[in-house]
C-alpha cells in the first residue's frame, strides 16, 4: 500500500512544479503541468512527454495503470497536489510534463484540415477549440499572434485531453501563417459574423485542404488578415441571436468541412 | 444629469431583487434578473417583461435609450448594483424581470426545430444551447426533468439575450415531453456519443421536423429516455478526442438539421 514520501509542499520539486504556474516560468523550463486522470493518461501515452507525477495516495490506489507507466511517480499528501496543481479538483493528481508545443513547420505537409487561432484570450475558449479541431479530424491547430498560451492549466483542462492527440504548433506572425498555408494549397477561411460568404453557400468548396482561422472572441478578426484569407465566412444565423460563441461556431465550421470532405 | 436616489443596500426594494438570487424566490415570485447592458435591452424588447431598472449613474449616462424606455428606473449607487448582481460585472445595470418561462402547450404545434434539454445542470451549458438553438432557428427550447433553472443569473448570462428570442417551456417529465413531440409529428433524436446512427448516415433524414434531446453532461442520456426517442444519434468523432462537449455537440447538430430544413 503507498504512502506519502518525503516531499512537502516546501520541497524543492514541488516548488518548481508550482512555477509552472507561470507562463514565463513554463517558457523558460519548456515544461508545463497536466492535472487530473484524464490529462495525466493522454500525458502518459505521449511518448516521453511525463517527467514525474505527483499523486496522492487515493489516486496511486485509484489508477494502478497509471502509477506503474510512470517512471517517476511521488506519493505524496493531499496538500502537495494542492500546492502544486491550478485545478480546484485535479483529483489527487498532478504531472510535470515536457512541452508538446510545436510550429508550422512541423505541421505535415498535405494536411487537408487545419484550425488557425489568432489572438484567442480566453483559456476555456482555446481549449474547446482545440477540442473540437480534433474531434473533427483536423490534423493541427496553430496557435498564432497573441494567444493565450495553450500549456496554461486552464486551457490544459478546457481540451479534456486532445492537447495530445494532435500537434499544437506555436507561431506570432499571423501574416507569416496565413501565406505559409496558401504556398502549401490550404485556403484559408476565416470565421467571422461579418463575412461575405455564408457557410452553406453553394459556391464555398469545402472539399478541398482548408485552414480555418477562428477570431479574438472579443474584437473578431482584424481587417488585414480578413483580408490575406482566401474568404471571410459566416455562420448563418437563422433566429435573432447576435451571434454564436467562438467554440460553437469552431464546431459547426469544422464539422461542415469535415463532412464534405469525409 | 442623473444622480443616486434614496435607495440603498438596506432598502427593502433592493433586499428584494437580492433574494433573486436564489431559485426558490424566483419560483415562489415569478421574477428574475437580467444583468448588463445586452440582458436588459433585450429584457425591453420583449413585451412587459420588465418590472423595473436598477442603474448606476455611468450606466444611466452611457445608455439613455434604456432609461428612456424602462417604466421604472432606478438611478443607484454602485454598491447597490453589485449588491443586487450575481455577476462579477454587471456593467452598471440590472433589472427585475417577470419571468418569461413558458410550458409545451405553448410551444408553436407546426415547429420544425426545437431543442430538449434533458437534465442539463450546468448553467454555462444550458445557456450556450440555448443561445444555439436561438442562432440555429430553433422554434422553442424546452428545459425538462431536473435540469439548471432558466432564469439562474448564470444561465441568463450565458444565453447573450438569447433567454428572450424564444419559448423557454419548463417541464419535469422528459418522457412526457417526448410522447407529446411525437404525437405532433416531430421525430424525436436523442444526441448521444454512444449512439448507433451518425450525424451524417445517409439514413437519417434531417429535413423532417426534428426535437433533438441534448443530455445531461456528465451522464449521458437514461436508458428509457434513449428508448424512447426515435434515435439516438452521435455526432462523429473523426480525430482522437474522447467527446465533443455539449453545446458543441448541440451546435453542429443543431446545424445540421437548419441545413436540411432551409
Amino acid at each position: 500500500m503507498a504512502s506519502p514520501g518525503d516531499l512537502t509542499v516546501r520541497s524543492g520539486r514541488v516548488k518548481t512544479a508550482r512555477r509552472l504556474a507561470t507562463r514565463a516560468f513554463r517558457v523558460k523550463t519548456g515544461e508545463f503541468l497536466a492535472e487530473g486522470p484524464q490529462a495525466v493518461r493522454e500525458a502518459l501515452d505521449a511518448p516521453g512527454a511525463v517527467i514525474e507525477v505527483f499523486a496522492t495516495v487515493d489516486a496511486t490506489e485509484r489508477y494502478p495503470e497509471l502509477a506503474e507507466r510512470a517512471e517517476s511517480w511521488h506519493v505524496v499528501t493531499d496538500d502537495v497536489v494542492e500546492e502544486i496543481a491550478d485545478s480546484v479538483t485535479p483529483q489527487g493528481l498532478v504531472a510535470r510534463c515536457h512541452s508538446i508545443l510545436t510550429t508550422l513547420a512541423d505541421v505535415p505537409q498535405d494536411a487537408r484540415l487545419v484550425v488557425v487561432c489568432a489572438e484567442i484570450r480566453d483559456p476555456g475558449n482555446l481549449g474547446a477549440v482545440i477540442r473540437c479541431a480534433d474531434a473533427a479530424g483536423a490534423a493541427a491547430v496553430v496557435v498564432a499572434g497573441d494567444s493565450v498560451d495553450p500549456l496554461n492549466p486552464k486551457v490544459v483542462r478546457a481540451t479534456a485531453g486532445s492537447l495530445f492527440h494532435l500537434p499544437i504548433a506555436v507561431e506570432r506572425d499571423v501574416e507569416a501563417v496565413i501565406a505559409e498555408l496558401q504556398r502549401r494549397g490550404c485556403q484559408v477561411l476565416a470565421a467571422d459574423g461579418g463575412g461575405e460568404t455564408g457557410l452553406f453557400d453553394a459556391d464555398l468548396d469545402l472539399t478541398v485542404p482548408t485552414a480555418w482561422m477562428m477570431g479574438n472572441e472579443a474584437h473578431g478578426l482584424p481587417a488585414e488578415w480578413a483580408a490575406a484569407a482566401d474568404r471571410v465566412v459566416h455562420v448563418p444565423i437563422l433566429g435573432r441571436a447576435e451571434s454564436l460563441n467562438l467554440a460553437t461556431a469552431a464546431a459547426v465550421c469544422l464539422y461542415a468541412s469535415a463532412r464534405e470532405q469525409g
